[in-house]
């Protein structure tokens, strides 16, 4: 089984916010892990997914919220749920680690939301202080940030190392009992 | 076509916002107008129902995470989706306007921004301004506050005033125009 | 809580159909029963809802595939999924007696295989002989027939009474060891 | 983007649905396209993946129920939707053409009838007159049979051929008009 980062975060993202979900796609596909997105051809989805594209052999799925949605042309396997904004949940429950890059959008902070609910690990990616404020409050341990790209993957990396056996989705809840 | 108020909030709530929950049920049903929740038998969902109950002829309906999950003895029909917090998107679409009591929970923030991403007016009973603050950078208008269950329902009513035709579905999104 | 009954059937139906639908709605109704449907402003969803609106104090829930279907009139509280046909799943799940009022539409064949799927016992009211065997074969004992709308609520009387305790959701699975 | 294969069938399958599964997931695998799958760890899901990674390079999905249900091993991404019954609408979404090895499941005659409503082309491998005969009544010109797994991939690879431009979700629906 592959391992899954979701990279979450505006449909209109600020430049800032595009070129670090460029550069995580990329990060990620190098290390052969899998990027997932919301599929849709804008803002962070899109970019993710590009910054994984420029690597050989990468894999990247988009969870996209209906049949009539532009999708990422960046995207490998576009997952149709059908189910607007409810897929924002499966975004989520399909990513060992959710990554957003802004949270300037409604869709995401449900995203990063839902993610505390499911107990997966959050890293939030040059967030302000009082978005970080306001997750931590209500993800505690779930939740940690980074200042770039690289500490992000750095930070999974390190989250990875903490875990004993491989990955399996029956364990996603054990990342509850993980500080990262 | 009955007005649908939507009432969230935390399974483990404080006291106060339970309280608030309560009334807010009571005045909700004295209105006519029926009383939606996550159905469950804790917190804010089973609070609302409970004070809905206290008047004849009132109408609740619980949205269900799963079919396991005990509803709360006040709901007359639950919706059980078996899609877990997925079923959050369906609280809020189904809500003719969402009333959140208290915001410690993961699964209410992400109704609240789910209601924003769908367009639905949001009122927050006694939030600290740090949310209110969050919230409102997220919804602008959507996002409105109350100091107490009895000027959510004004709020409400002022709202209802501004609407000429009768409420339908399709007419939902409508209320990004409305300023609360 | 209430005694939900979900009526399924095309939305592009038969004369026939339409019919059993709005006696079934009526009959359910005053039997103080809620009438659960698709909620559609067509087909059989329609027309049982309008039967059950003949009732004084009656009450319809509509479950809609997305907040842009038009809602039928008689729909007291419509569920908007926003999930096409995956709230087709919600609707059976919801009900606690499933009635088919014709089987000419693809939606309605999956309501009643997920019926199954979900231990709900299921009524074909004038169904073929290929229709029942068919259905027979998927669903065993859930599986009951009738030949007349008057004939499906004296099937779910007499299922009620072998029922001990009052209804409660948890309780849905039960019904895969009634025999009808 | 990837051509997706969707291949459906019981959890509990007999042992020719079984092998029928195994050679097609192998099939679709050596063509390059993607298989997908309800992604547990029994039946036709596990057979048709575990076909699938044989092929070096293969590439499987499993869109799951639930968290809690085992994957099978041969799942390379899992898709969690937390939404029981209710994925089942998103297996034949985000697959360009459904094969069904068995009918003898709820599960998987209301993802044939989902298909069917969905406008996806379906294939029954070795189906019974009787099922053949029920579903070309619903499905019409989407319903293709197939008497080997051989004969399924054929289809596929001639309906291809009729097809323009590449794929993409937003032709989903094309399919409606293609005659298999």
């Amino acid at each position: 089984m592959r391992f899954v980062v979701g990279v979450m975060g505006p449909a209109k993202a600020k430049k800032k916010d595009l070129e670090n979900a460029r550069i995580l796609g990329e990060f990620i596909a190098r290390r052969g892990w899998v990027v997932l997105t919301g599929g849709r051809d804008v803002g962070v989805m899109d970019a993710a997914c590009e910054g994984a594209k420029r690597v050989g052999g990468s894999l990247t799925i988009g969870v996209l919220p209906t049949a009539k949605d532009k999708v990422s042309r960046h995207v490998d396997v576009p997952i149709i749920t059908e189910m607007g904004s409810g897929r924002n949940n499966i975004n989520v429950l399909s990513s060992h680690v959710v990554v957003a890059c802004g949270l300037s959008g409604s869709g995401t902070v449900s995203e990063v939301a839902l993610a505390v609910k499911a107990g997966k690990p959050v890293i939030l990616v040059e967030a302000s202080a009082a978005e970080v404020a306001f997750f931590r409050k209500l993800g505690k341990r779930l939740i940690s940030t980074a200042s770039s790209p690289e500490e992000a993957i750095a930070l999974i990396m390190k989250q990875m190392e903490g875990r004993r056996r491989p990955v399996r989705p029956a364990e996603h809840r054990d990342y509850d009992e993980l500080s990262m």
